[in-house]
């Protein structure tokens, strides 16, 4: 460190630490007739009834013997009583991980363990699952009822009693404490195709400057403005996944109107778009598909709608046809490791010039970094890459909210930090206007002749051959060029392809100069069906073990 | 401190201190064509040659022995040159010393002592003040010309070259270093009515926390969009006064097209105002007033530029005028201790339903604290407040960006931050919506009879007087109320007034209700002047001395 001259950062006095009650300070500010709706019981919350729900549930928490540092469990549909969770947990110093209530009930189990949760909120959908495994929960000492009926059935299991009535008879006033910004503040479990789910946490401080800079960044765009104060925000992702993706602490500091749906039901969605007026949302692209292809959309007028699409690719036939329902639609890129957005669509001024097809083609590109984020793309050996668009790398980024590792994982966790950058995994290229495009997975993408291929960009080119129905490229050990590009592919109904046709594509696309000779894959197999994961993602892994077997 | 779990904040590897350096980070990221344009010489520099000069003055500060700690001075006016500083001279680690160049010499010699200037950047105009001073600047080792000339004059005392050409000679890169978050950055002094220029301070994390929340605060709010990424700033609040409000940071790190005008001249800012098509400014009311009311502002359209006041109060009549001539204009209120910003006019969703009147008047309150800042009124016995509109008491803040004290003035600073709070010396109301109106200076309000009494109100409600040009009104001690507030007055051209006719004049505001009796001053004294300080403000001091030998 360098002999700077320094405040005196030991002195309490003058201190100022980011916690997450510091953004409660502006909700009642700014717009101060807002309200927060339930979409699951149709209560609606005015800012200060908000804060004095906080506080009253601060003090139900910690008679209940919550101490800092306590790990206090959620299992909820999105709800304003989440919302309340999101900052009385750790207001009061102890850490919410947020339950992903849509994996297998042994992993819930597990990530529970492994958290060491202490006390249990769950909604009544989860109380039997909770009943049932309770004596393999070895950390929870007690159970919390949450209802989204005035009255609550008789839980399945002991409780200490229901959220409302609880709350009820609590005091409206808490006097938070101040305590170290670095304490951990949130924990939830990301999963992989492999092994068990691994544990990310943030802290007060990485929380409070990812709300910050997201809202500026969401503002201060003049043709893309996601949230303003008068802006009404539903989220679409949950809440249990990367806290929404940290929308609701940004929305709230803002003061804005919220509206929590529930479950996720595509009625109930575009009810509560309609007659709340949403005007800002964020979403995994299947999410928007199903909401737009259902019966109901078919008659309303999505113009006005502002929705962030992150999780997965978004797709230049959804980009289309939300533009065309007059959704102004973009992309988000990030995950559970970085709290999680590092880059966002970036509209230019200009962009009201745009085609049609020149608005699809931006809106869909992984975007540019947000403030503070520090993204590079770098090769297999480490070393930093140009910014020209084409050099293809490891995306690495360093922002003041990555996790700094997964729970009890070391050495899980050093590779995630290998030489001091956060390592997502993702290959792609950035550039000259610091524009992201992710390209593949680096466990996918295929390293030949030192040059390194994406294989979802040799499936794109496959996949037009008007035969050809779906294919998979994967690589696979060579002894002259490390790694070599195989395929199996689906024929469409009554056609049939082989491994020449799939050549003879394939060199329109080399005498074109796209690509290169070393796309074209050494084999191309022909299958009745290519093996997918249990959420429908093609199964690469499968079919390596597939073609390797093979071979 | 609770025992909360805590990141591993020891870990070097995870850390992200918050550094200026970082706010340059998204500078070229977001609108990349924009320009920094220098109304001193007419130099235009694109957001990567702003990079390289802030790289090649790094280079050219450390081979001059500048090290991490030492100060470095600048004297100079608004120009790209002095943005480069802002950023440079703190990013390698050092204190920028931005030197008040309207104070006295006698003042500026005393400044640069107390700060231990070791290395000068001074402007062609301020060089002949220094070569009379030199030997009286007992830290100072080096001097830099700063020209606006391609031929710069030669330079009246010893120096290491002029900017330009010690730029040309340096590398366009540098690595600058990470350090602690809690260095100071920056450094300059507050002037009061006595004794010697106080100096404040700021960290690189307080800078950044500053940035990052005007940022938001400026573009969130629909009805008072001050900055996005179409703005065209440019600053009328000299940078050595609290570094232009901090505007330069936010600018910078939003990437926004800026304008330096040099000296302020109303033909040269007028001009700039015109050809760079600025959008947003900040000034003290004199300064808006004296462009106003130049004879080649009579032609112009001002319509689309937004102007933020600050420094004294926004008069309605200026409001008035300025609202008429098409620009949006707001009040901000800080202060050199604060960095400076606490809060703003805030401009309600509904706000274009409003009369011109309605404007005026939502214009010039000191407006809502923005986020982070913690704002309360005290009592003279420290006990807070209700927020009704009606309670006055001092203005007392916490937020992340406070000095936390004065500069080798260990008593003052304890007195500034007397009970944990930052105290402005101002006071005020706050009312239920948050809103800040500040009445008068602590120093100034009238403590009768266990009420507080705004000297400022009494002198406006006396100025009704058809007769009254000027009123001043002060405290004074009375064994059975404590302080009674008394006044003087001089009466207009040819008008002759006394104390009964103030009687009878404010007997009328009593018996509307809209003040109490003990808001009479016990006794009136007409004048033919009234004492005005060295830069025109009511010299209270001198009129508190002046009725006590009197009396």
């Amino acid at each position: 460190m360098m002999p700077v001259k320094l405040l005196k950062p030991t002195e309490e006095a003058y201190q100022y630490p980011l916690l997450i009650k510091q953004l409660l300070l502006s909700s009642q500010r700014y717009a101060g007739d807002n309200e927060i709706v339930g979409g699951n019981n149709g209560k609606r919350y005015s800012y200060q009834e908000f804060n004095e729900r906080v506080c009253r549930l601060a003090n139900v928490l910690t008679e209940a013997g919550v101490k800092a540092g306590d790990v206090v469990a959620v299992l909820d549909w999105d709800t304003p009583r989440y919302l309340e969770c999101f900052f009385a947990i750790p207001m009061i110093g102890a850490v919410l991980h947020t339950v992903n209530v849509r994996l297998a009930p042994e992993q819930i189990v597990y990530t529970m363990n492994h958290a060491e949760d202490k006390l249990v909120l769950a909604h009544d959908d989860f109380l039997p699952l909770l009943a049932q495994v309770k004596h393999e929960l070895v950390t929870v000492e007690k159970y919390m009822q949450l209802s989204d009926s005035d009255t609550p059935a008789e839980a399945p299991l002991k409780t200490m009693g229901e959220y409302e009535s609880l709350l009820k008879g609590a005091l409206p006033e808490f006097d938070f404490p101040d305590f170290d910004e670095n304490a951990i503040a949130t924990t939830f479990y990301t999963t992989g195709t492999t092994g068990n789910p691994k544990g990310v946490y943030f802290s007060h401080r990485q929380l409070v400057l990812h709300t910050m800079t997201l809202a500026a960044t969401t503002s201060m765009n003049d043709n893309m403005q996601l949230m303003q104060v008068s802006s009404v925000y539903m989220p679409i992702t949950p809440m249990f996944h990367v806290h929404a993706w940290g929308v609701p602490y940004v929305a709230t500091m803002m003061g804005l109107k919220q509206v929590y749906p529930g479950r996720y039901e595509p009625a109930t969605l575009l009810k509560l778009f309609m007659t709340e007026k949403v005007t800002f949302s964020h979403c995994v692209p299947t999410i928007l598909q199903m909401v737009l292809s259902s019966e109901k959309a078919k008659a309303i007028d999505f113009s006005g709608w502002q929705v962030l699409i992150g999780g997965s690719a978004l797709t230049a036939g959804l980009a289309s046809a939300a533009l065309e329902r007059g959704i102004q639609i973009y992309t988000g890129y990030g995950m559970s490791e970085t709290c999680p957005l590092l880059s966002t669509t970036w509209m230019p001024l200009n962009a009201d010039e745009f085609t049609h097809d020149q608005q699809v083609a931006k809106r869909i590109k992984t975007g540019r970094p947000v403030p503070f984020v520090n993204m590079r793309i770098i090769d297999s050996n480490g070393r930093f890459l140009p910014h020209d668009g084409e050099a293809m790398g490891e995306v690495v980024v360093r922002t003041p909210w990555l996790t700094q590792g997964y729970l009890n994982e070391p050495e899980k966790s050093e590779e995630l930090w290998a030489n001091g950058w956060m390592h997502t995994g993702d290959v792609g290229t950035i550039d000259s206007t610091y524009t992201l495009q992710i390209r593949d997975r680096i466990k996918d993408v295929i390293k030949t002749g030192g040059e390194w291929v994406s294989s979802l960009d040799i499936e794109n080119l496959i996949s037009k051959h008007p035969d050809i129905e779906l294919a998979a490229v994967i690589g696979l050990p060579d002894d002259e060029w490390g790694e070599r590009p195989h395929a199996i592919v689906t024929a469409r109904a009554g056609a049939s392809v082989d491994r020449d046709a799939v050549a003879a594509h394939m060199q329109q696309y080399i005498d074109e100069g796209l690509i290169e000779k070393w796309y074209l894959p050494d084999t191309v197999k022909v299958v009745d069906e290519i093996p997918r994961t249990s959420v429908g993602k093609i199964d690469k892994k499968v079919i390596r073990e597939m073609l390797k077997s093979n071979g």
